[in-house]
């Protein structure tokens, strides 16, 4: 099944975080591969990297919009690393009963990684996998082979009133 | 901060996992309080129970809607029960940094809690922890007094086409 968390409001990665806790919880194995995410910053990775049966890998850590001073061409072979491994995993036999794919949407719509390319991989590592993939503005081409895609829309947000990230919350 | 997660689509429930899990990654203290959800079903309460910091409360197991021979008066009992626990910890010192409160919303639409009475332990609570509210239907007055609310929205769904709940996916 190829799952979809896309939408500007929260919940699209706390969502996939959850996905694997219950996934892990009937004893099954997860790969968690995230982009730009910064290491040691977010809460969860204390918790993951604990856990059994769980592989988690990060490429790309920091995204040139986002961070200042990220080169452009470290993000986009980060990315390019991230698409190898995932390669790599539709040329082997079943390794995982679930694939998270963090902030893909955002790889794509930036045009880090081939959208048709990163499309027939994970329609290939869909017959032996559960796949989530996250991130806002998904693109139609991805949401079309989708089986689940699920909008996080954003009904109300401290943000707007001015209250920045908060430990916990956010990170 | 007062957090909603709601709409009709996928996320609501792996979402606040996924908040738990940031959470306890930080080192900060967490209760769960669930409604509705039967003990040794969801992949995610193998691993919740195991986990140091979090206290993890179920209450009305079963909803009469949603389970034949479901007694209305056990479940409004035992959703009782989980408001006194909540009455209790808004009357002590702060003890815990976020409580996920799993549900509610449901048990707020279908008047088995009382709507204002909710609201003001919620308001009371909200001084000294952050609290995730989970489930559809979330009523107006307590969107009101939320600072951060996301619809989940159903997109595409697999059900639609006939497809049965998938135990890692739905449970």
């Amino acid at each position: 099944m190829i799952i979809i968390n896309t939408g500007n409001g929260k919940g699209k990665t706390t969502a996939s975080i959850g996905q694997i806790i219950r996934f892990l919880g009937h004893g099954f194995k997860v790969c968690l591969i995230q982009l730009f995410k910064e290491e040691y910053f977010y809460g969860e990775q204390n918790i993951l990297i604990k856990l059994n049966n769980l592989d988690f890998f990060s490429f790309s850590m920091k995204h040139p919009y986002f961070t200042k001073n990220t080169n452009f061409t470290e993000t986009v072979n980060g990315c390019l690393g991230a698409m190898k491994k995932l390669e790599q995993l539709s040329n082997i036999p079943k390794k995982y009963d679930l694939i998270v794919l963090e902030e893909f949407n955002i790889a794509l719509r930036d045009r880090f990684i081939c959208e048709s390319k990163f499309i027939n991989i994970v329609k290939q590592l869909s017959q032996k996998s559960n796949i989530i993939i996250t991130g806002r503005d998904a693109p139609d081409m991805l949401i079309d082979i989708a089986d689940l895609v699920t909008e996080m829309k954003e009904i109300k947000h401290p943000y707007k009133i001015g209250i920045k990230a908060t430990k916990g919350i956010e990170f």
